[in-house]
């Protein structure tokens, strides 16, 4: 690597990932490494509040501002925050393993999500794909070419009253010579029973030479503000043909969507967020395709869900009024958008259809996912529960709905965490421990050797270490046990969930008072908007005929622990149900049935939005629930009941002793 | 002028437009003209037929394929065709005058054109501005800013069920704000009279902070084959504020439609057609402004007509069809299409909305004319003929249109005549003739030294040779008459109208017996048409209650003259009347009233197309049609009767003499 000494040009080399990148003098090593493609997490968005993408500078000096998340012992090693640090000189940087984003999401195969719970809709997507042979004209019969294409479309289909795309008329002339008079047209609808003089008419999108009728694609897409899944529908067979998730790119630009929307606000940062989460679906569809070698131009169209900060930005549309009061959406119904227009690598002439949402934080996924569950074709009272890295809660059935979104803040998902981490390999999720001796057993994604504590594991742990007194209801350790796992660390007492030698990062794994505390506001928060959207609309807890947990993270969780620690509400547990990614199931029904679109914007429209954010109930019953499970033992009788218990199993195994 | 003499690259000067360009050595003249944005004039699109592209050399060599157009004397001035030359070093080229093209059309302020003839039409523009004032969002009402967009113009004016586009999404929120929630929106709608599910629904365009409803203007525009008339309009007091006119930029590549198909079957051809008619449009736009002093923001809507090939090309839809049997447009009913898309220099989110058509050659300057003219509100008998560069007829009345189109070739703008030219500066209209001593009093077109002679003038001198005897009803010269202005030249037989000292062009401008030939055939082809086309419905000439003539060349028209030599039917003079540029008139009359659009589409439905270049009658009747005025007499009994009168004056004066 020759150094260049005239100018100021450094060359920064990033390990384990083996990439070089050339930057100016004085560069963001943070900014370095996401230009250089570098997976890197940043939780605060390059604030320097998180600690987590740390990096050993193993050659070469950077200039850094220190702050506390980096110990004596880490900063002797070499070990920097690449967000408060400057390039220097030509460098080799390390990424540390707890600092990686990896591609491996999807190897937790194992999930068992539910299916759909909507019913009763037919197999009727809004692209629909028609095959026409036209007599060729003749000097008596020389109608235009559209109006021979639409006179074959009435006779053939009863088809009329369609609009036609500009970009249709355009290639038609050619098309149609070429095909020799046999085509296939594709219309898109974006209702079943559009109104008088609706918006929703047909509308012709497409002309392809030939019967194409058998290929006939379609992307689903959930956007979430951690990952972005996609699937590729077959929708003549209604079938996931692939899947696939990646990371969203934007990640590296803060864990939430309050960093994301303040990054928005810097100049240019709005259109390098939107190239950067287009870039994530585009990934996503070139492993679809790959995997299903399904050829690009057969994909029809694209419908996306996603939180309203993650809509609004992929449609570059500026986020910064959804977290400036009163928290007002640009739109909540989005006319659909051709979808190359935003960078999104399919044909021209193919549209993005995003779902509609409710209000500033309650957005397309949670619609989406109302629409999966079907809540809005029963009578049955249901509490939904959405638990991304913002926390939605829906209550209401066939005849109303309430909606309300708190910010649990990314600890659910490792955010805020000392070792906390998303649920990839070697992420600890299954926890339990021995009443005796308190020596864990533990459980990690893959079975690697851990690497750090995901949010379905933090919630087991928590959950362990309270039934068996480690700590108590307020959250705080009992220092006197007999355990030499339970210590006094930089940040206070801990308990060491895995010894250095047995992880793949080098140091003790341990969960602190600090971790304890956050989760419980995360977890308070949760329980106090349902608690203050139910009081809202006079419902009581156990009125809820079922409850529904979506969110990628819900299919992982343990339903006991997380009412153990106050996360749910106290009901019989078999009326929970998971359905894993509401939002991405919700965005394939309705791209199999036209029927799930119409539910979907009556869903959106029936919704009424409660904002916590200035709420005082909400407050009370936040401070409320800032114990485990709750200040109100009353709320939680069956846990108040299993605590009691192991305590007294406790005291007279003390006894014994 | 540095001379390079180690490249290939050629300066050539233009006089006297005093322009140079740097060309490759071998590059073709004309082409180095056109980029060079020298207007010249080139009927034949380069084909080296017309004669039209005359430069003279004055310094500097072109090697050159010699037609003959140019004489012996001419190519021993240095003259030649600048189509068949190509650059070989550095040169001068003086375009000579009656090659060149100048901005002086709109000289002829004495047009004397009717107003419109539609009736019952309402005061309604298709661009509507609403002024709203929202109230701010509010913790209690915080709606999306759509949401309340919408809600206030439904409370306000009652506007339900719009469509509305994604870019006025866009910049929706930071609009509403900047403008203290205080907006004007704009509408579009296509329809007076939506039906059911219908595609005319309103659609919300565009958002403009403040109250701009007083700023409210559109343009119309008739796209013509030679010229490009512009209209801006103030829409809110249904007025023609500035009017603009220039040459068709595609001049330069072919004087009629069938030339400009052919430069668009080249490589890059349509686009480069395109761009040139849109450069034309943007120049009267700019021309329009400045007259104005309206800013380009306030302008809504662009409503253009024109024939099939015009509006194809603007569109960048590849005209090859229109020409080739069985002669299909690719639609006869165009989408609105974003007029900044298409290269119009107005702002983003302003639509341009196409005249209908209804057959190849049958396009929407012809719809745009009937609207105008009221055919189809009337149940008078009405001939309609549009005179462009193409010939168009409309026979019917509120009931029923048959339609058809003719070739009648450039001859009546002036093209394939030896000294012909366009309506401008200089152009012989007037003429008359003393039938004692057979010489000639003429009169140009802005009262300069004649240059050339335009359409109208070659129907006046015609008829005026033919009625003293000059020519026979054969379009023979009588060669015996004692004049010195009827003379061989190398054409055959020629009558001399202006004697070289008294002209621009430095030469005798004389008429020919090939360009009395043209003339004739370019009549019977009109004439023929009104008659094929009157026959096939069942239809006489003495049915006819009324005879409309539309096109700029129609309004100097002198009808006694066009009568003569058989161009329209012998019917009571009073029966006809002048609308002029039809096109332009229906243009503007839709733009102030969506009443008339819904009328503009239910004509082009209506009427049914004949279509001639393959009809036996119509080459049966312009067989007979090539006489002056007929082969048979019987169907211009008062030119009959005139002629034989004035035959029989002449035998009296002979006597007499």
């Amino acid at each position: 690597m020759a150094k260049d000494l005239v100018s100021n040009k450094r060359r920064v080399h990033f390990e384990p990932d083996n990439v070089d990148i050339v930057v100016e003098q004085g560069t963001n090593l943070l900014e370095a490494a996401i230009n250089a493609g570098v997976r890197i997490y940043a939780s605060c968005g390059g604030a320097g509040t998180c600690g987590t993408c740390k990096v050993k500078i193993e050659k070469g000096e950077v200039e850094t501002t220190r702050t506390r998340k980096v110990s004596d012992e880490e900063f002797q090693q070499g070990i920097r925050q690449a967000c408060q640090s400057r390039v220097l000189t030509d460098l080799t940087a390390y990424v540390l393993v707890e600092s990686r984003l990896e591609k491996a999401v999807l190897s937790r195969e194992d999930r068992k999500i539910s299916e759909a719970l909507a019913t009763g809709w037919r197999l009727k997507s809004p692209l629909s794909k028609f095959f026409v042979e036209l007599p060729p004209p003749t000097i008596e019969d020389n109608v235009s070419d559209l109006s021979r294409l639409l006179r074959g479309l009435k006779q053939r289909y009863n088809l009329s009253n369609m609009s036609v795309d500009f970009d249709v008329v355009k290639k038609l002339s050619k098309t149609l010579r070429d095909s020799d008079w046999k085509v296939t047209v594709s219309t898109l609808v974006t209702a079943a029973r559009p109104r008088t003089g609706d918006t929703h008419r047909p509308r012709l999108i497409n002309v392809e030479p030939g019967d194409t009728r058998n290929k006939y694609y379609s992307l689903a897409i959930d956007i979430g503000t951690t990952t972005v899944c996609g699937q590729l529908l077959d929708l003549n067979r209604g079938k996931v043909i692939a899947e696939s998730i990646e990371y969203n790119g934007q990640i590296s630009y803060g864990a939430d969507v309050i960093t994301r929307i303040a990054y928005c606000q810097r100049p240019g940062g709005l259109k390098k967020l939107q190239q950067v989460v287009v870039a994530t679906i585009n990934e996503v569809i070139d492993t679809l395709l790959a995997k299903s070698q399904v050829n690009v131009r057969h994909i029809g169209h694209v419908i996306v869900a996603g939180n309203p900060t993650m809509t609004q930005i992929l449609l570059g549309l500026d986020p910064k009024y959804l977290r400036l009061a009163p928290y007002t959406p640009a739109a909540n119904f989005i006319p659909p958008v051709e979808a190359s227009s935003l960078g999104i690598k399919v044909k021209k002439r193919v549209y993005l259809f995003a779902f509609p949402s409710v209000a500033s934080y309650v957005g397309g996924d949670i619609v989406s996912g109302i629409v999966a569950a079907g809540v809005h074709q029963r009578k049955a009272l249901t509490l939904f529960i959405d638990m991304g890295t913002n926390g939605e809660i829906v209550v209401g059935n066939s005849d109303w709905m309430a909606t309300a979104s708190c910010s649990a803040g990314p600890a659910f998902e490792g955010g805020g965490i000392k070792h906390g981490m998303v649920a990839i390999s070697g992420a600890i999720e299954k926890f339990s421990i021995d009443p005796l001796n308190l020596e864990p057993e533990i459980g990690t994604v893959g079975g690697e050797k851990p690497k750090g504590i995901c949010g379905s594991g933090l919630i087991n742990i928590i959950a362990g270490l309270l039934e068996v007194g480690v700590i108590g209801q307020n959250g705080k350790f009992n220092a006197d046990l007999p355990s030499r796992r339970i210590r006094e660390g930089n940040e206070g007492y801990e308990y060491v969930l895995v010894w250095t030698s047995e992880t793949q990062i080098n140091k003790d794994i341990v969960i602190t008072e600090t971790d304890i505390d956050n989760l419980m506001r995360a977890k308070a928060a949760m329980y106090a908007g349902c608690q203050t959207l139910a009081r809202s609309v006079g419902v009581k807890n156990s009125d809820f005929e079922q409850v529904i947990i979506a969110g990628a993270f819900g299919s992982h969780l343990d339903i006991e622990k997380a009412i153990t620690i106050g996360l749910f509400p106290d009901l019989p547990r078999d009326r929970f149900i998971f359905i894993g990614n509401g939002s991405l199931l919700g965005a394939r029904l309705t791209s199999f049935s036209v029927d799930l679109l119409d539910d979907a914007r009556r869903v959106a429209q029936m919704m009424t939005n409660l904002e916590l954010s200035e709420n005082v109930d909400f407050m009370n019953n936040y401070i409320a629930a800032l114990f485990l499970p709750h200040t109100n033992a009353a709320e939680f009788p069956s846990v108040q009941k299993k605590l009691d218990r192991l305590a007294k199993d406790k005291v007279k195994r003390g006894a014994m002793v």
